[in-house]
């Protein structure tokens, strides 16, 4: 089995017991032990305990949040899981494609794998805070996964994809989602003070200016790059002012 | 969606009426319409119809047999699922290597994957109709996968590695199990009427000698043959007998 450690399962405003339980038990199956639940809406019940079988101790020690962006502040990718491909992200990548691209990332890079409400799947909201996208091609007349057969699928393909180790030249760090995020809000801070964001829907386009900067696959120099030219950015304005 | 109406999922002594129900989800998930319950002892219940969501129709269709050798006579190759290698099986494939040499077969060709009850898996009695082996790697310390998950799992990699057409000329095309069956009880009758089975295990021997049939993946001319021998070996006994 390959090292998963680096990956943690994301799950979105999950309402079913069981399927936190049947979550859990699939994960240990397949080498994952990393569980995050943002605004979980189910309780650890009997069925969810049932369910888990001996994974219970994942449910146990499970990361909860409120908010998917605070829940990713520490990874350095995240993946959105779902069907419908989002309008903002280039592609849907198959689930294979997405190990292959994963191998591709330093061993140390954190990576959340995100999934939504059972009734909804990832809305806009939380897309906003994803970099790629990934589906899992289903039938077009009957498309909806349960959560864990979702979770299945895709734990298996990372675990397939990961066995091999990635080769060292190509490995590639990318920032931490935190210090995007911090880049986003000093961005957004700029903005509204030229007042930008005064004509337009704001957070039309700050969601789109986020997504840009995901797509970007930004290392840690990229990041000091661009908080530099906005704080050169500030100073001007300060000194314009005066 | 590659068509997939040649496989068929053959659960085998299922006891749980929510894992009925959460097969046949994932299998019209990933456009898979043949279900065959051999011996099953869960009731489609309340339970069973509400994991099932949509996709009640499988289990409403689906085929109920008694005994695996029975359920297995129209197919042309079965496919055990488990992870525990069986002896006599030359290699236990990965889902993926069982997909790459399924789409070398022919399109008409019946194929049957099987598995076995919750707790137990696949018995020697069971695996002695099946031709080839298939386990999913897992987590050695945390091997045991739910039935819908190893379900969604295979049905993933079917659905994968199918969806490209075999190239004609590489197509083979299996003789049906039953008339290997057909052939093997020949057999039995031949080899216990020269009293070779009287010294032996005649079980141990039988499954042995099946299990070689089915590794030998023979076609309708290799039976002809092997039947053409059998009852030219009949005829010389009762001409020598007279």
């Amino acid at each position: 089995m390959p090292d998963l450690s680096r990956i943690a399962i994301v799950l979105v405003e999950t309402s079913s017991p069981g399927n936190l339980g049947s979550v859990a038990r699939v994960m240990k199956n397949m080498g994952l032990g990393r569980l995050v639940l943002v605004d979980c809406r189910a309780d650890l019940t009997e069925e969810a305990r049932q369910r888990a079988r001996g994974a219970g101790d994942l449910l146990e020690k499970a990361v909860r949040t409120s908010g998917l962006g605070s829940a990713l502040k520490s990874f350095h990718l995240s993946v959105a899981t779902g069907s419908r491909p989002a309008r903002w992200f280039d592609r849907c990548l198959q689930p294979r494609e997405m190990a292959a691209e994963l191998r591709g990332l330093a061993a140390d890079q954190q990576i959340a794998i995100v999934f939504g409400p059972e009734r909804t799947g990832l809305t806009n909201e939380h897309l906003q805070y994803c970099d790629w996208q990934v589906g899992i091609p289903t039938n077009p007349a009957f498309p909806s996964l349960n959560l864990a057969h979702a979770v299945a699928i895709l734990a298996y393909e990372l675990s397939q994809g990961l066995s091999e180790p990635p080769s060292s030249e190509a490995a590639r760090r990318l920032a931490e989602l935190g210090q995007i995020e911090a880049f986003s809000q000093d961005l957004e801070g700029c903005l509204s003070e030229i007042q930008f964001l005064k004509k337009q829907n704001p957070q039309e386009i700050m969601m789109t200016l986020r997504q840009m900067l995901a797509r970007a696959s930004l290392d840690d120099r990229d990041i000091r790059i661009l908080r530099g030219i906005l704080r050169q950015w500030k100073w001007y304005a300060r000194t314009k002012g005066e």
